[in-house]
């Protein structure tokens, strides 16, 4: 089959490997859709670590080729999506509720869920092994298209459990730092569960345009506007919950210092190199303010229920799915992402 | 001032009375726009006993009159929302977090926090004493009409609590039995949290109609359709989540019927007589079920938060307001509303 | 191998048959030590309805005797415990976070967790065939004995999930109806989070002197006192937490009418027949009361928790196990704890 | 009366001023023990800035001398505990359950809640004006003394806390980062919700020695081992819960490193200076960590609670009442505080 193999610093390239088996409690899926995260630009970077010879890529739509030994309910032929966190639902993080640091049947491992693309072979390719399989295919209902669901798989399921995890009440004000994809599903999420006022803050005009379609109902260019005197005075002195979305120390300090005492700071971004806490923005730890950080919540059930939320449209992503590329010219698709060309928010990989 | 009374069963008649004075802690609104609430027929009905001589009504908009002493931030002529339900803040039930049964400095009272035409004087009239109003004056953004908050102080709050009480996560199925005022902002309160697929069931067809308007999905009419066959196809074998916002036997077993195991049944109606619970459906008390009830929740910062839901356009419920009356002609509005002539949902009062 | 089996109401025998072998994902265990549970006598009544031929019993303790294809972490010869419920980790019940629910894969089965000596074979045998055995083999500490544990299983994972389902806070009072295992072991899980003030309530000086033993401050015979109004003097006008674990009619609506104004049932009985809340006693709907169910939560990190909590010295629950009879004379051990002979409280079987 | 003046940096003097009287919604209390806190050593040697001529102290257990109008279900002579923490019960902050954060009847205010000593005259005197008195007079029970119940007002409120705030479920490994008076009420609030292993650190035998009598299962001295992978080896990977309360970078981090991935670090420190988050602990933002912080919860409830904990025996702080001094030589027990000499814990001033 065909692969987008990793072979080091800024070298992949689409090369025939051996297609995958199904071993016990295992899948093989035919790829009909995957794309590109900000993650894949990482380690295409060497920014993140992971070794020569893997296939990357970890959000696979696709239709069940082989199915191992012990895993019923499914049938081959049926159209799946998989998530990019394949927790295996028997180690004490999954039995704690905290599958994205799943153990593998044993404890704890950080980011141990995280497996495609990792520490494993992952999506972009034409077929992919699940593991786990009993916990991870989510069949896609008729009605559903490829595109629509694809976009589930990371960046939505991440973007909302910033929402989540700060657990949004109807009503409250939300601020969300940087309107990338991640971010633009964390805008998203916000008007799904019930805030009022939500603010979008960037410095690109593509993605606060894309910001007020995904839900925000004001939007702040940060290379225009004080963004923390803003946000406090649309907010009565300070949101209830602020969003980070990118990663870095400014807007995590940013987000922090727009909240109101008592107020949550939900951090989806992947930092480099330490944090500072502002301490007068944390009332000297006295506010009662909670710092949350959520890696993409996986699994079947999860998947199943963001296709509800597709299904009964209470929310579109296919806006995001802005370019195309078959597999054998991901290397295009890697440089118009990476250099943010054209207007581009998400690219679509069909094998 | 001018006031409708009550004086007994089917007995209430618009008269002149002495305006009320604010003491300490109080203030005294000038009505500007209330309504009649399902609760008010009871009580004209003799259903539900209230002392001869009070005023009736607890949805009130208006301008402040007159501050006691001790009240801080607001000024006469500030416009303001007062929740139906009016906490203290200050007894062991308010600053346990339930304030709805407000024990008025000391412990919990069933009920305590309604207080508006049911144990103090009520809105519909040209003026109203607020009890603890520090904690319970909401000032109305300019941008609001008074038709826009009116339905934020009895009902919405209402139907909204019994989304919030079902805890309804982004994805959930939710089934709403009764779509009449309460049952349909349940239906907007679940859609407000994320609910994905969101049935209405009623037997009217009208209702059915506003019920797609709030936010169902799909609407069921009872006496077509085998409701709970119905639920538990569409579902996949059982809603995460049932409100019941009627109060009979039949629409709370029902939705105990269409639960899922381990589900929420979010109770709002208001029971007359005692209630069965069916043992199967409740899975002989080993379903992991949980029903939970919920009263109005009350207070400035409640008013204020749905507010902000109405003025950043999550919700609208002016369609619910049907009817206008003066307060002069409010008989008429009873009579209307009583026998639900006219296509009515909720009629507002104008004194 | 020897095993008690069902043969129909009122037939149980130890005989011999054939030793259980662990398929893919299976372990096999050869049971060291177990018990008789409050339902393995409802089954032998005919009360509850199981296949005749199967082997009973679902609370063992036991050695690793063989590892199907898949398990990993475990070697035979491994002490281990198993919860009385066998989640597979990995359906949509399981992933929900409701695992007693678990539909072995698929959606949500009521009562579905629950298997050992309920749809398959069970504890009462020398040897025991755990399915999902990667969730579902707990290790054993050197430290703690086979006695020290046994009771995880099942009474001590259902009494103390009866004070998690209410979500007892630090200083609440708790009402405990009914001082059997269950009773008993919510008693000490409601003392374990916190409760304040716990009051015991039964109708045997015998287990109302082990109730104090177990965490109440003081125990109330229903025989001689006016139980509602004894706990709405002591807790200052209705506790903050019931929970019923007998699952009769009285005793659930007793505990609800002990309960303050927005308290919470929780309720831990098997009930048959139909339930019927006094509407009074639930303020009409409106008091915003919750009554939570719970099946026994299981897995092997429920049982790791528990058996940190008794290795620790949190709580002792060898004092229950009052007799102790090999497999053999398991017939004796039936009739004694059947008809609660002689002060027992719960009968080990060590096979 | 008489009452302890902040004159400034390293000036304190006991001297004669005006009684206080009670205003609308007022009490005042005539003081029978109040102690010294950490925060006033900090305010003493003027890190802390409040204005000269203050009376500090926030600690009081008195008996009501005379009540404002206004104020029901009191009389005089009644004793009284009143929380470090006053929270009005009318703004936004307390009815959002902020009540810390207490905005006087508006919205936010960082530390609001904490008026005596700080922003208002406080405890170390003969008299004490209470604000929002309704809200905050808790009644002793008979069978308490003062010294029973002293502590409650802020160390334990605060100390119970950090263990609330970090959702301690049975069965937790809970570290505590320092073991002075509010990190041994942490010890003793995670051993009061179910926590198994609790280790206490701290580099003073003496302070150890009390965290093994406060609920500790392991202590350790920093100076001796290596806190870290002591902490990792003992609970398996990591523990579930971190407290932190000392308020340096050192423990902060400590305690961030000592978690398993998806744990709580829950801080309860007055941090000066930024505080760093050392990312690879935090897992680059994606290990599901949660840092929460808390301010002491006050109001009447809340302490009500604490004294029902106490009257029951579920702890006994008075082991941390170490020495007791006259209004008179409270000169003497800053000095003896605030040096840490004969083994001080806490001091009680009695006027």
């Amino acid at each position: 089959m065909k692969a987008n193999v990793f072979h080091g610093k800024n070298k992949i390239r689409v090369e025939e490997i051996e297609k995958p088996r199904a071993g016990a409690g295992e899948a093989v899926i035919r790829v009909t859709l995957t794309t590109i995260c900000g993650t894949d630009l990482h380690i295409v970077r060497g920014e993140y670590p992971v070794a020569p010879g893997l296939i990357i890529g970890h959000e696979p739509v696709g239709v069940i080729e082989e199915l191992g030994e012990g895993i019923s309910g499914y049938n081959v032929g049926d159209r799946v999506l998989v998530g990019a966190i394949t927790p295996c639902g028997q180690c004490r993080a999954c039995l704690s509720g905290h599958s994205a640091q799943c153990g593998h049947g044993e404890g704890y491992e950080a980011l141990g869920g995280w497996r495609f693309g990792n520490t494993i072979n992952g999506a972009q390719a034409e077929f992919l092994k699940v593991p786990n399989a009993q916990a991870n295919l989510a069949k896609i209902p008729d009605e559903l298209s490829d595109e629509q669901v694809v976009l589930l798989a990371d960046i939505a399921s991440t973007g909302f459990s910033g929402a989540e995890s700060a657990r949004i009440k109807i009503g409250d004000s939300v601020v969300v730092f940087a309107q990338g994809p991640i971010g633009l599903c964390a805008t998203a999420g916000a008007k799904l569960m019930g805030a009022a006022l939500i603010i979008g803050i960037d410095g690109d005009e593509n993605r606060l345009a894309m910001s007020k379609r995904m839900g925000a109902d004001v939007t702040l260019d940060y290379r225009d506007v004080d963004v923390m005197a803003e946000v406090k005075r649309l907010t009565g002195g300070g949101a209830d919950v602020a969003i980070e979305a990118l990663g870095t120390q400014q807007t995590f300090e940013s987000a922090l210092r727009c909240l109101r005492p008592a107020g949550t700071l939900s951090s989806l971004g992947v930092y480099s190199g330490k944090l500072e806490i502002p301490y007068e923005a944390f009332a000297a730890g006295l506010g009662d303010h909670r710092i949350v950080t959520t890696l993409c919540p996986g699994g079947k059930e999860r998947m199943r229920r963001l296709m509800e939320v597709v299904r009964y449209g209470r929310v579109d992503l296919t806006p995001l799915l802005t370019h195309t590329f078959p597999l054998d010219r991901i290397g295009e698709a890697y440089d118009l992402f990476g250099e943010r060309l054209d207007g581009v928010m998400k690219v679509a990989i069909r094998p």
